[in-house]
């Protein structure tokens, strides 16, 4: 059999090709010469999965798509302090050109637009690179994010730096304010120059996965950005991704998102997926018009929404049965977060004083983050004093051993039958 | 043993109790009068219990933390396109009582502040209910959201009333611009009696968890709103729930909250957790100053955020193997939305054409929403068609038979035992 | 003879008549009905005379332009102080029936928006008066602007009335910052019924004439409002009168004026002139395009503008020649205020110290200010100490005696030949 | 005997001394090594005259007072259409250093904050100027209107220009909008060097009395600017010459003004004074404390404000009386203008027709608008028209020969003994 995915896209590529509406950028002569009827779409999986459609092997300059990319980079670089005390997280309503900066310290609104990402592009790398090093360093980084080595397309560097007096303007403000220390025109040479940098719609889709992948390339396997990055990007794209109407992007469509003028758009759901889109006509707020509404019908025909119950009805978690030696066994599936944790937490409560022996099965456990580990293991220590004899079926080494924190010695097997036999 | 949850809880409430600044409302004296220092807070799990820590039993005024609930109920009485043409989604940086429209239609910016939640007010029930109908209709539903019957503070509703005037300019604008059609002062009486309900933190965390839950009261079980509108609420309260700052409190709390002046707040993270806190002193802002370090607090130990990755590392979900009779396992668990179905249909993809006999196994599947639902039928037609013989296990009937669209007869059973007695 | 003065206002006339754009103001079906090409201006001089044209006689509801001469009821009534406390005299910027308010003060920006106006209505007269004995007062003062009794037209008032929320939603945000201290309901019926008075073109031109003559109307010869309510007035009307570009119009027409839906509009340059022109079509602004088209060519045409040179060019102020007798004569002419007193003062400090005899001839001074008369006394006073002989020419009793603040004892006579007989 | 004006001034000099709050420019040191307690002030007369108390004669930077002066050459050099075009005349409500702009069109607000001054800097000369050449006929026009050789304070351009960024960003936006033509950098700098320019407060005085006279220095009785660009320049200072609260300083103050970081201020009333003070300490709005303080009392204390009853109260004009020979006398006096004018061909109206000989006497007339010349000359060839036979007393040569435009023959006498001899 062939999985209907691709299937699935295609239908959602043919729905949208009936809107012609928009136009190409055309502020730059380069810009304006691209074919306006390209229509490419990529979804790329938590696995490393990559689904595409249409021109999804297209190039063009990815624009302001490299904001939340560049955004990461600071973060990663100088620590999320440093960056909140340069750039704001607040959607402003302005357009993305705009001064726009808060009226009592002069601090950019958020890294999404220009004002802001030029001030987090310079916070990349180290204070004294150059702009060639600080720019090189950002080419590199971006080609991690897509999983291969990215290109600059230096006639629209060249025609985009001819036409800079804007973001001069915006580079000029910020460095009067004090929030970047280079010379303006320096910061909108890198800043242009990171704008140029080309992609293909599968790339975005790949680079937009890796932020949903808590910042692991989902192909390569690499870490590119830690996870705490990542929730921060997208908890700003989700914000101030999409140019005005902040609030009625996060309801209607719920993909964290950001688009590009080159035509092209990234969505990224946390562990969900990663979308790249690339149609070259724009609505008035500069976003791709196919791609604003690819990303609605993937929201909407796919389940993809940020508020959508994402976690499993939790009832079976934790059920109770006995294993063929009468023992009490607990079978754990899933992910193992707060709220799992908490209802795993209280079968291990309903367990009578007097069955002593107790298995934990932890086969079906696909992931434990930091509060689920610690809450599991405060369960078993409690288990222990309470006089309850453990044992721990653990074959993919989800609670690293010692289990206890306080050295309690809980045996760990690898099957149910490794424990009866033991 | 006892499981550590209401430990946890403590711990932070504890941690919290220091922050002694802010002031209790006080431009009525009935809010005025409160005791200061109360401090509670509970928490509200998917499957409906209930942690609750210090004052988590006072009764206060629900105030604007109404506002979420009321927008659900308008939005399940006439649907979503007919409140937003009444009301916008849009953040809008004003304070609560301000003049917030949209300088072109005059339509609020969003249901949380009051002009917006005046108007969503109106929405509730049939248009040709008394204010005492409409009233008596949200303290009904309220009721049910909190899972007990709620009351009124007659001397708050009193007072506030006395003190109208801002509210009645709000509710004569939108009288004005065409988006209430009753008499002002009626919509004012009647919002400042849905604002004048009686609650405990504890009904907050049940209330919040009813949003995040879909819409289930998870403790009476009661289905109080459509899912659909939890998502939008949800959304809208990521945005615009805590006044000012909308992108700092989605990046650094990252849950959905509203707050009230009568010293309440609520956090919802859909399918993880409902959360209640009471604490009279506020912040500038209007906020309660306890309650907002609790929910960061909140979401920084307990992992608990919307940007969080949520779902599991699902390597593990539909490994094949064998049963004991030599045919091809596939073992499905977890929640099948699209990001897992899509690893399903791949694992599908991957049996080898002269492997004849494939059992899907959904033992270990807690939950499919509609498009898992849609993908794993159509998963399992082309495995038919390809002439595959399926076989499928789903002792708690996720799907429902007949399991292929077309049809086809795909024998359903309990267990594996049953399938190898077959 | 005839004067060619109503043949300037006929051609100005004749040559806004092409002005067709426009539309009638239709919210009330009451304005909506009104004939839409009629067309008057008329002119009231300083002494009095008036000159009109076209449909000056035709009667309109006077609407906004009441609201300059409520603001100066209110400053009469409460003086400059208390007023200013109530609101601003800022220009907003804001259409008129926006919700313009000092982000800090909650007060209204200026009177000449429905905010500001419905604020200054309510400090006309005693606090205590109800809302009817307010409304009759500003109607019998308007009356005395007018120099004629002015009634209501009563089917505008009701239907107005009618429409009110929105000048209720500013009425009840006013009385909710603490600037009104009566009903809403009251405020804006009382409002309501002040700009439903009925009016003609002839009598904004001899009302704006009150305001340029310095509260007396230059017809009826009495005193309405003092002259220091005048010159505040005038200020505000100058930037605050026509809505939207205050800078324009300033620059461009500079003459202070005020327009009002109804189709009117007034323009009052201090002692020149006082404009009332009557045109229903309004532009977007809601100012009455053939008479804002008028004004434009007033200004131009008569060379009448706030910023024009309007002093004599003083060589001749003071001239120096000898009596008969052969003593130093000094006539001075024209209105004596700073500048020219300044003038003065200087000729007599020519006066060599040898010519004992010093004659002040007042006869062609037509008015003399606080300043000048203080200045021209302690003139006097000096050239007395110093040794001179003077006396004083006043026919007209400019100077009040005693002359000289020492008393002094400075003859005053009728003429030359009364000094020379004497 | 001596004027008494220097005591006045001298009394309002240590009235202001008192007001020692307010903190000296410090942005760059150069400005923040002035003595911050001096204090000087000077008045200059229609006439030439100059009074002038306390550190008149101190030297400190013009700063933005230069900005009305270079409008006004901007004006003078491209027209009143074209500088429209590229600089609104609106206050702007903004900081002196803010983005102000049209949201639409992009063109600064107007031409007393940095973004439109910088714009007019660049209209001044001629398009291909260099920027040397700009700015040293900038430095020559300001000197033409200060009466003597202005120069450049080198320490304060060169600290200036290095703290450039606000003011490049502004240039930037500029050139991005396509208002300015010239790279950022050099119209900034020139900018920068016309703020340098060293004045007193002596200067400032005839500077501002130059604006104030129809654009003749009043001493050097040389014009510099047209008598149109005066008046739109002073209309503009009116609305945006101190910063904020353009309502208050117009009604409370009444003089159009300009101020400059370097502790000047001027004030310009037509015809009848111009204001120069100096004194260093700032308020929080960047105007010299006692600056403000002075101008309120000069407007107060010598009644000067633009809305002040300027005209005489006219009833003198144009009085009849009889000849010794028995012709009807109209002695006219006072400025010619069109409400003065009205009333002269008034009382030519009311010469009985059977009165053969009119006599009009225009000894006393000092000044003659081109509106009041269009209307005296009507009047008379009406008069000749009806068969009068007129005689005009002219020894001034008020009204050029020949004097009715139809080339009736009017005789012109010198003085009423020629007519009585003719």
């Amino acid at each position: 059999m062939h999985t209907p995915v691709p299937d699935y896209l295609n239908e959602i590529l043919r729905s949208c090709q009936f809107y012609n509406q928009g136009e190409v950028a055309s502020y730059i002569p380069e810009l304006a010469r691209v074919n306006p009827d390209q229509f490419g779409m990529a979804i790329c999986m938590p696995a490393g999965t990559v689904y595409e459609e249409g021109d999804a092997q297209s190039e063009f300059t990815i624009q302001s798509v490299s904001k939340p990319f560049v955004y990461a980079m600071a973060l990663r670089d100088r620590g999320l302090e440093v960056v909140n005390a340069y750039v704001d997280v607040e959607p402003s309503g302005d357009p993305y050109n705009a001064m726009s900066v808060d009226p009592e310290t002069g601090k950019p609104s958020n890294p999404m637009i220009n004002m802001g990402a030029i001030t987090t592009h310079c916070l990349v790398g180290e204070p004294e690179f150059t702009p060639l090093q600080r720019s090189d360093q950002i080419i590199d980084v971006l080609s991690q994010f897509a999983g291969r080595t990215l290109a600059v397309n230096e006639e629209v560097l060249e025609s985009e730096y001819s036409h800079r007096y804007r973001n001069v303007a915006l580079a000029s403000m910020m460095r009067s304010n004090g929030f970047i220390g280079i010379e303006p025109d320096d910061a909108v040479w890198g800043y242009t120059r990171q704008s140029a940098v080309i992609v293909t719609a599968r790339d975005l889709a790949v680079m937009s996965m890796t932020l949903a992948n808590g910042g692991i390339n989902p192909v390569t396997r690499e870490r590119v950005v830690p996870e705490w990055v990542c929730r921060q990007v997208l908890s700003v794209m989700a914000t101030c991704g999409m140019y005005d109407s902040a609030g009625d992007w996060l309801s209607s469509v719920g993909i964290p998102a950001k688009s590009g003028v080159g035509g092209g758009i990234i969505g990224a759901l946390p562990g969900q997926i990663g979308i790249g889109t690339f149609s070259p006509r724009l609505d008035q707020h500069g976003n791709s018009v196919r791609g604003v509404e690819a990303c609605e019908r993937i929201s909407r025909d796919l389940g993809l929404h940020i508020m959508e119950l994402p976690a499993p009805s939790i009832e079976e978690i934790g059920q109770q049965s006995r294993t063929e030696s009468g023992a009490r066994l607990v079978a754990v599936q899933g992910a193992l977060t707060f709220p799992t944790a908490e209802l795993v937490l209280r079968r291990l409560e309903e367990i009578p004083q007097d069955e002593t022996e107790v298995v934990v099965d932890l086969t079906f456990v696909s992931r434990i983050n930091k509060v689920g580990d610690r809450m599991l293991r405060e369960g078993l220590r409690r288990l222990g004093q309470d006089g309850h004899v453990v044992t721990l079926i653990d074959p993919h080494e989800r609670v690293p051993s010692p289990v206890a924190h306080d050295r309690t010695d809980i045996p760990v097997v690898e099957d149910l039958n490794s424990y009866e036999d033991a």
